[in-house]
């Protein structure tokens, strides 16, 4: 990881490998069949049914008056008592780069392995971090980051756990941050954004369990005195107005979420029965992913993209990869004649 | 202007007025005829017609292949040779937040007045700005600021004084910035995107002209050694996937943006003639507002927000007002019949 503690996206723009992005992957193996299977993401594939939009939403700035029906549907889905306190942003990424910039140089402790954005953003705003292994070791730091459930091991810590570990750091002026971009379909015990303890700040998203990772759209849930400086970073009209209309109305869409949580289980065990008989062993995930060690799973992704299927792999993690779910049968039955082929 | 050097968005949410916002004056004007009609901003009131926006686009990570679509489009629509010198940034106004973040503490001379954003973004970040009446005076700062043509006065610097202004702001290092949110419908030379000064960068939008500020698309065009750092600050996907889609299409329409030019120049024939009438004076403006002058400038904006008609005011020139475009027959004759009530 020493490499990445100095470079930047600037001069090293493949530092960070992203799921996501096929155009890459798709020059490597231009004879798979099309179209490719993108399985490289935690994304949802049977994304929240966008509603038709109001030529108005693209046209006017957005109201103040549609930004407080956002926070309030967000507020109601996130249990959070005041929706002052939640911070709508244009993905989550962008709250991403401005969190390191709340902070005097800060020592800050990424519990890792995890999504790598976030270690790299505090560090190029000149902060020191060290990657951690055990949660134990983040209360040491001034800033902790935690992912919960965790990308891509699926790895939960308690609420009580990271009730504590903020205590600790509010005691010497700390902050936890905790990206609960995967929790949606946890228990209600699983966050810590209702009931929010104190020097937190929790990070929310529209783009994952709901599948709109293109619309941008992420919260940042934190005390009356921190949300106005995240407020303030992002500056007027952060949002746009179709992400205010798509987000107001997905989050007060109780029905779609119930639905939603129970077709993923079914996927869940359906993926994991495919890639066991393939050999594979189930270490982790979350209801959008499942994360499978094996030594040969570098051979495996490339004989899934000589199929068209893109699977996650990890430089630093080479036993590991990360496959998200099929959206349709067609894609079912292909994701298990592929992995027919790799056993 | 003093206050405004100490205050933030924070601790004065209400310090800018900014037009587009009805919310504030519906409420105020509780008996005025329904629908407003919003003459608030400077957004075209007819915009680019947006295209039916595929599912993939809400749904997906935006691609890198789609944002160098989009730029490709801009460089061509601007006359940027290189697109790597353009940054695509989820409206003009992060890019705003950003560019103070790009210097060591500097003097910042903006010239004013104008769009007031500029001059907070600065302060907020520590730097020591000056609002400067005349083009001469920016010239001893770090930084010189120029909304060119400029709003809401309609001020056109000249590419020339441009060009020279940078030369001199280079020469200590300095770096030149011109919003050039409304040159789209000026004459190829009324730019200097096209033919980049050194030490300048050059704001657009789709926001005005396209009339699209829902969207939330601007851009950042400058050197191919400042342009990477603007983009390491926005991150990635910066941009959503429909306006990336959004914006490809309309910066590559010809012959809208030919048809805009006509209607426009009509529009301001047509409320010119509408104003004088009305014993205001045109003192300003651009093909999408016309700035206009009156003893009386208060008592016109509220007869007209009787008359359900929201015009912009500026508290520091109160004898202005600010009129943006009606964007249909029945809009103009309201407009008409407000303004017969007011003279």
């Amino acid at each position: 990881m020493d490499d990445r503690a100095t470079s930047t996206r600037a001069d090293a723009p493949e530092a960070i490998l992203h799921g996501g992005d096929l155009d890459r992957v798709s020059r490597r193996y231009p004879d798979a069949p099309l179209p490719w299977i993108d399985l490289s993401t935690g994304i949802n594939p049977v994304p929240y049914p966008v509603q038709t939009i109001s030529p108005e939403s693209w046209a006017r700035l957005p109201a103040k008056s549609e930004e407080r029906a956002l926070l309030a549907a967000a507020a109601t889905r996130y249990g959070v008592n005041a929706p002052d306190m939640i911070v709508a942003a244009p993905g989550t990424q962008a709250l991403l780069q401005i969190l390191p910039r709340l902070r005097p140089r800060s020592t800050v402790a990424v519990l890792a392995p995890t999504y790598e954005e976030h270690a790299l953003c505090w560090r190029r705003c000149g902060h020191q971090v060290r990657l951690v292994d055990e949660p134990g070791a983040l209360a040491d730091a001034d800033v902790a980051v935690v992912v919960n459930p965790n990308n891509p091991t699926g790895r939960l810590l308690s609420r009580d756990s990271l009730v504590r570990l903020a205590a600790v750091l509010r005691q010497r002026d700390g902050l936890l941050i905790v990206d609960e971009a995967f929790v949606d379909l946890y228990p209600a015990d699983a966050t810590v954004a209702a009931d929010l303890p104190p020097a937190t700040i929790v990070l929310r998203s529209i783009g994952k369990v709901y599948g709109l990772a293109g619309v941008r759209l992420g919260f940042a849930i934190s005390s009356e005195d921190i949300a106005p400086r995240v407020r303030e970073e992002l500056g007027p009209w952060a949002v746009s107005g179709p992400a205010l209309a798509i987000g107001t109305r997905a989050l007060a869409d109780d029905a779609w979420l119930e639905q939603t949580r129970a077709r993923l289980a079914n996927d869940c065990r359906r993926i994991d029965a495919l890639l066991e008989s393939a050999g594979c062993i189930v270490v982790g995930g979350t209801p959008l992913f499942r994360l499978i060690t094996s030594p040969n799973a570098l051979g495996i992704a490339e004989r899934l993209a000589r199929h068209g299927v893109h699977v996650r792999r990890f430089p630093a993690q080479p036993s590991w990869l990360r496959f998200g779910l099929p959206g349709n049968e067609t894609d079912w039955q292909r994701l298990a004649h592929a992995l027919r082929n790799v056993s």
